[in-house]
């Protein structure tokens, strides 16, 4: 399971790196809901670059940007379980949740990433077998 | 300390209350820096008064908003441990971000807090005893 916590630890003091330089942190953490089970496909090699290309989008934007970190969950993926998790710490809390922002936004569109709703009593529009594909953006 | 995992947890899957709710969930973890140590201090009845008025202005701004959260520790906090962590879940996670950077610069200005630094070599402009009183809103 995709913890919030195994995020976090980088930001906190007994990273030594951190313990020095880092004033904000910002987590953005997306739960899953609605439906029974989420199951997210990526395009693994394609998605990796895209989130980096992404986070050297965002240190060009926001010049402050100390740590950051995203996390996507791929496979199953249980209601009421993180999916993703985006962390940025940052000198000026202005930037860092402004980087949090524009970075699940971005996400969301470009990263190649599908998900499948599977439904409790199946799924809307009468799709067979209660299971439907979705782009990442489709929600929320 | 103040762990942000103990603000964390009431946003997780193990409170029954958000396992159907909860989609997005929104941190904002401010860690001490740059001074050896700081000292909090609060008008406690006021400062409680404020953060729960801005709570509720909040909920009136973005009106989806599921849980907020807001902890801030009073008295010494060493550099690195966290000061402050102001936690929020939204139906969407545009409201959420909106409203915790919101909700920090809000607390910032209008919640009477003050605190100490501490000075490893002595505070600037040739404070005696390394230490000088700030407004809350002072950095970073």
């Amino acid at each position: 399971m995709l913890s919030p916590a195994s995020i976090l630890h980088v930001f906190t003091p007994s990273c030594p790196i951190c313990a020095t330089a880092l004033t904000n942190a910002v987590v953005f953490i997306l739960l899953d809901k609605e439906v029974k089970t989420l199951s997210y496909e990526a395009y693994i090699p394609m998605a990796e670059k895209t989130v980096q290309a992404l986070i050297t989008e965002a240190r060009q934007k926001w010049d402050d940007l100390i740590h950051v970190a995203i996390v996507h969950k791929i496979g199953d993926c249980p209601v009421g379980e993180t999916s993703v998790v985006i962390a940025v710490s940052s000198a000026h809390r202005k930037q860092g949740l402004e980087a949090v922002h524009w970075l699940i936004d971005e996400l969301k569109v470009k990263v190649p990433i599908w998900k499948k709703e599977v439904y409790v009593h199946g799924g809307p529009d009468g799709v067979d077998g209660g299971e439907v594909w979705k782009a990442n953006n489709a929600m929320p």
